[in-house]
């Protein structure tokens, strides 16, 4: 087929959309092997698989992201009479050309799940493996269609649940093969006990907090540029710098006592408490040893309300995931408020990093065994075949009748690489027999066609002699 | 939870959007087992998995599916400058609002990407199990947002390819318990040599296989309405019904003689002679004894060229599936064109039957036991669940601190049904031991913790004594 592929044609493009991507076969194969890992640790964890739909009712959405999260919504244009309304406005906007977009996050749709159904667990620790959509720029690592791991719990205020939602992440990164990452702490109170000791004016929090979260992309000095700019006075501007901002050299311990010292208000000191707590509570977990607080941490997203975790390797700018503690959201869906807690581990960051590391096992894709056929119709070829897919057996057959030189190349070509070409002939047939070819070790052998299995079992065990 | 939870909130719907629908821990149980059966079964016919963006280029997908086709797409709205631009043009339609839109199948993504990459092997059998969605009015197993488990093979002319997807599609039937399942075979040749031999105008071919392909829907009488409709004068209307209507006693042989008779083109003999050719092919499948000859099978895709199948069950109105050779639309991509074939099951539509005749093994979903604590600190709870974890048992821990009883009544609540519960306080964890509660049975016994996996097993086991 090669040859009479061309690539990018003529008249219409075939790359997919700009930030999405397609996942060939050896792509796929890294894929599953990272979810297959963080599903089976979040399943460790207690958590139950929940799935929603790819999207959501605008009024679900809006609101919950912050204003730049609201503008990276994928919206879905209406359609036939409703979209003849909208245009028939005297005003044609944005806002009347939709009411459904694409799901942002996996966290929104949770709270609305939890709104929805009565019959849920008191405690719902549910995960959550979905793509997500964002009409970001595409960049190293971000993508406009990307997928989140997500786990949750619901329905209590115990510190226990963030314990258990970061112990559940660091156990995910261990058993990949990660062991230098790092598990970022802070707490949204936390965030405004020291704006308060910053003795700004607290009206400005919201919009400080956002400056504050580009610290890492931007510096102390942009943060002060933009904290200036969101109408910070210069002195707090540089008290909270001074507060948020830790030392290489502080370690956790003295850093908690400045931050003891230096926090004025309750609210900041019970947050403090909490993060202390929560330290303490991680220590005998997979995260245990992972654990730092950062007071500069602010997450963007504008639902959180408590602690707040971020994790991050040192060789990639952002960070793997993170998530926290948003107490209020399920109550914008629901008459009562119900607590929650959750961490979101990117897939893309974990295989992009993994790639990089090369930290992937030996992966096997594809067919076991291609079956090529000489001088026996194609009706007893299939019967073959069907008889060695009865045995377990990833079966290819080779589909046109081309000379065995060609098929043999063919088992063997870049793209297909299978680990046996089985060969079945005249003869063979006759005697209920098959030839059998490894490729790799050209090991080569006639056996009962009722034996392939085995045979096949043991030149991979390496048991042959033969 | 349940007592703060209200259902549906006062100011926003908590509801999926309609033809949409969140899957539930339960749901996601039926929904893998049916997923995983299809795609072991098509890993061992020698397919290899592909995934595709959720949207692609409206210039991939428009034309493709024929215009009903075209009106279901749902299309994403233009963002920012490139919706100001469009909004700014004299008359606003629907074709300058958006340039994008979801998956509506997966085969044409298939088209795009063979177009695309180079080195894909010269035979591409690959499987693709994702949603699709589609703008259409929701039903009985119909629905916006649904999953397709497709098989295609690209690159060859070869019989054997139809006669592999056929009996792909037929082993995963089977393997799922289904086995009065019908696989109905046409081929659109045989179509336009039955509406060669009515005599018809050839110029209304394609708009009459429209009025055909609802047959099953109005019957007979009403697919002459709408052929007299399309411009169809009666005496050919007439004549091609009567071509194609199968009595139910004529069998495949007679049919087949009766069409041998009818049909005077070459182009009809040549697609008849495939049929009769595929037919022997599957003889020795799992699709064997299910296959049968629908000459007024047309299905809906403009797309199909060749062979065309569609899979049905006697209490279903509609398909569990189907597909046909397709050999021009890689050719609308690519510069050549490239022959290929496949087949797509419903994944929705298997789960309603399955659902409605109580298919479905027993499933275990969640934990395998909820870890209870007493009169310990919550830090050495969890170093308890890290070493029952590090057994490998899924480990839901009860996050507040409860009395026993109220623990213990989550543990076996209707949302919950831990099969253990575990209790650990102040005795055990001095002795290094756990007591373990079969919720079912009711059988209690303290072991040592590390200990616990081999008592459960032993216990589900049902060889314990104690």
């Amino acid at each position: 087929m090669v040859e009479s592929r061309m690539g990018n044609s003529s008249h219409i493009s075939t790359k997919p959309p700009s930030g999405t991507r397609d996942f060939l076969p050896a792509d796929i194969a890294r894929r599953r092997h990272v979810v297959n890992t963080v599903e089976q640790v979040y399943q460790q964890y207690g958590f139950v698989a929940l799935e929603t739909p790819a999207f959501e009712n605008l009024t679900t959405l809006l609101g919950k992201y912050g204003d730049e999260g609201d503008q990276l919504l994928y919206r879905l244009l209406l359609r036939r009479d409703a979209l003849s309304r909208a245009l028939a406005e005297p005003a044609v906007t944005e806002a009347n050309l939709a009411d459904q977009g694409l799901r942002y996050d996996l966290t929104v749709p949770l709270a609305r799940v939890v709104a929805q159904y009565r019959n849920l667990p008191r405690y719902f620790k549910r995960y959550q493996i979905q793509p997500v959509w964002r009409a970001d720029r595409p960049g190293r690592g971000r993508f406009r269609e990307f997928i989140q791991c997500d786990v949750d719990i619901v329905g209590t205020s115990s510190l226990i649940a963030e314990a258990e939602v970061c112990a559940a992440a660091a156990q995910v990164l261990r058993k990949l093969g990660f062991d230098d990452f790092a598990i970022l702490l802070n707490h949204r109170q936390l965030l405004r006990g020291l704006i308060h000791a910053s003795r700004m004016d607290p009206a400005l929090e919201a919009t400080a907090l956002v400056a504050v979260d580009k610290l890492d992309k931007v510096g102390a000095d942009g943060v002060l540029t933009e904290l200036h700019e969101r109408g910070v006075d210069q002195a707090s501007a540089a008290r909270l710098m001074d507060l948020i901002e830790r030392p290489a050299t502080l370690d956790d311990h003295a850093l908690i006592e400045r931050l003891q010292q230096s926090i004025d208000s309750a609210v900041g000191q019970e947050a403090l408490a909490q993060l202390i707590e929560l330290r303490q509570l991680l220590a005998s977990t997979p995260a245990g040893d992972h654990v730092s607080i950062v007071p500069s941490l602010a997450r963007g997203l504008s639902y959180y309300t408590g602690a707040i975790f971020e994790v991050a390797v040192g060789d990639l700018a952002g960070s793997l995931g993170g998530g926290g503690r948003y107490d209020d959201l399920i109550g914008m869906f629901g008459r009562h408020p119900i607590p929650a807690v959750g961490f979101s581990l990117g897939l893309e960051r974990l295989l992009l990093v993994m790639e990089e590391r090369g930290m992937y096992p030996a992966l096997s894709t594809g067919p076991e065994l291609l079956l090529c056929w000489v001088g026996i119709a194609p009706g007893q070829v299939l019967d073959v075949a069907h008889k060695l897919r009865a045995q377990g057996l990833r079966v290819e057959v080779y589909p046109d009748a081309s000379k065995l030189g060609k098929q043999l190349q063919y088992a063997d070509s870049a793209g297909v690489k299978t680990p046996f070409a089985a060969i079945i002939g005249d003869a063979e047939l006759a005697d209920g027999k098959i030839t059998l070819r490894h490729l790799a070790s050209s090991e080569q052998k006639t056996v009962p066609l009722d034996g392939v299995r085995a045979y096949v079992d043991g030149v991979v065990a390496g048991c042959t002699t033969d």
